[in-house]
């Protein structure tokens, strides 16, 4: 593929991963100008997801060094490739890992937010060829993370994965929804399709649960049951709109699905996994009402990790069970609706941002993260 | 609870379970007047399901002797207990093993039909108070079939079980909507919602199969494979609308969702497992598209039968997985739209029954339909 000959490579600062689990070192790098239908974007400000902890810690594939991590981020177009008709120099976006091309059979169906045209696959480079745009000094590729890669002051995204946004919404906010807080928002929006009056079991108040949470209130759900192990939780979690707390290391003796039964009357009409194991997505399961509990997973378990469930509770109970990849989201004509809702302050963005660091701190944003210190915090490329 | 005095027990015949597995004994039995919101019925034909068969060969709980079997039927109401007003002597009616009370949490939404006041249990005597209305010339008790036992030319069913019928439909039409065809009908209809246009892969082409297939052709399916391991079924099958057939003990060296995968470029968008083994629900499922694919339960496979999905497949292919009792049909508020259809020539009823007897042969219907001779065999109470 031809690059934009006008657009020259940029030397700027990336934390570029060198070896797992070890700080990002802060570096300077090479980024290459946007081939056709990539764009080339100054980010602006970058938040912490799971995932980027995830992949991080990985010493095996997906898992790979050295790499360029990050994917929650707020950008201005620097340039364009080729054939980029959407966004021009100067646009606020942001990336998506999820993409939208607008054209396979999925993208147009109203059922569907997983593109088919470009899977979400832990790909190292870019969409359209696998190549990287990313180098160090010494010329060594430096590989991507799920099309996004915004641990740099300039990355290269595909247009596919691109979200043109309101430049009056601010970046911290913004950023939030390239992904954990619009899976979970989007999880009880257009995943379960909270009903208003329904009451809805959230199981894990990390970030996702508590963007659950906050779908739920705004789909307006009528009571809300956090489930940790962890009470301290609970006080944040009002905020977020849970109305109740059950701490699953207290149930004395009973199972945490004869506690949720009882307290609901024979379950909850929506329950939510947020925390990746696949036991906890059975106990869901059997916490949810029969005649139309709906059970959607939302944490990721390791690969391999199997889900066991009756056939007979399947088949006699009227429940069902989804997965809920960036929340059932359509990127580019839903995160629209949760920006609006975020404008017209009924999506309440500014609880999820606890901390804001400068660039060379994102060792410390690491570190409190994975300490559980912090929902997002947001770091931002200039300083602070 | 206390009977209505001015009707007094009936003595008939029946048709008598008294021994797992063993020819039916047609003798004389009482059937006691119905009691408070019970309904007494002549039947006038019954057909058989393989429930039914099911029953008569389990030795132990929830099988049990001496049984009076049978649940798909139409009759006309001979007496009704205190406080009935919705049907009165005369008219009639068909007994729906699912109960709609119209007064429960779930009877009272749309999204469920598993009634939470009577829920479907293999309860054996009367609904509301758990008692038989059966006794033989010996006044030994005779126990009951899910709620409907008509394998005989009187029963006892609450009304909560009844659904009145316009009286110029067929008998032997109408009986078919008591479980089975509407079970597969309701199924691609109220449980999956089957998309005009869409593509269905159904597993297992007996007469719930087939009921799907004929659902799935109304809601205007575009593509029905059946998968058999039998490749006579797929003639019978075409008059169902099944439009591709897969002998899936003839794939080569692929697995069945390849071969379904490559046929449908993706997976087909609804898959209905009708079998009742645990192993090929999961293979619908695999075979089933992402992005949307649903997967329908409605084979039933031993107690404790254990589905096990891989935990990714649910969370990174948007497909979801659900049972599918009765069809997902509100007895009392879909059948009459079931009906309606047949009234229409939309529902085609007629190709289903294949064989009809007189009672005198309901053993020989058994034997048939043990040998899947037929798909629908009406037992007529008189001499036909």
């Amino acid at each position: 593929m031809e690059e934009n000959s006008a657009i020259h490579p940029i030397r700027c600062r990336a934390a570029v991963c060198r070896n797992p689990g070890e700080p990002l070192v802060i570096e300077d790098i090479i980024v290459a100008p946007p081939m056709p239908r990539e764009v080339r974007i100054r980010i602006i400000c970058t938040s912490l997801c799971q995932s980027d902890i995830a992949f991080w810690k990985l010493k095996d594939l997906p898992g790979i060094v050295p790499r360029i991590l990050g994917h929650e981020a707020f950008g201005i177009v620097e340039s364009v490739g080729k054939d980029v008709y959407e966004v021009k120099e100067g646009d606020s976006v942001i990336p998506i890992f999820m993409a939208d091309c607008g054209e396979c059979a999925d993208c147009l169906s109203e059922k569907s937010n997983l593109c088919s045209k470009f899977p979400v696959k832990i790909a190292l480079g870019m969409p359209r060829c696998g190549t990287s745009r990313f180098t160090d000094l010494n010329g060594e590729v430096l590989h991507h993370l799920l099309s996004v890669s915004s641990f740099s002051e300039y990355t290269v995204v595909d247009i596919a994965n691109i979200l043109k946004v309101d430049p009056t919404i601010p970046p911290n906010r913004a950023c939030l929804l390239s992904c954990g807080v619009a899976t979970g928002v989007g999880a009880a929006w257009r995943t379960a399709n909270v009903e208003k009056g329904s009451t809805v079991a959230i199981f894990g108040l990390g970030s996702i649960g508590l963007a659950v949470a906050e779908g739920a209130r705004i789909c307006g759900a009528s009571r809300i049951i956090g489930i940790d192990i962890n009470p301290d939780k609970f006080e944040v979690a009002k905020k977020f709109g849970v109305t109740e707390f059950v701490n699953s290391r207290s149930l004395g003796d009973k199972s945490l699905s004869e506690v949720i039964n009882e307290m609901t009357d024979g379950g909850a009409d929506y329950c939510f996994e947020c925390v990746g194991v696949a036991s906890l997505v059975e106990e869901a399961f059997s916490c949810c009402r029969q005649g139309w509990g709906k059970t959607i997973v939302l944490g990721v378990d390791e690969p391999g990790a199997v889900l066991s469930l009756s056939s007979f509770d399947i088949l006699f109970h009227g429940k069902s069970l989804m997965g809920s990849l960036y929340g059932g989201l359509k990127p580019k004509s839903d995160v629209p609706t949760l920006l609006k809702w975020y404008t017209d302050k009924k999506l309440e963005l500014d609880k999820f941002v606890t901390h804001e660091v400068g660039f060379e701190d994102i060792n410390e944003a690491f570190k409190m993260f994975i300490e559980g210190k912090c929902l997002r915090c947001v770091i931002w490329m200039k300083k602070i």
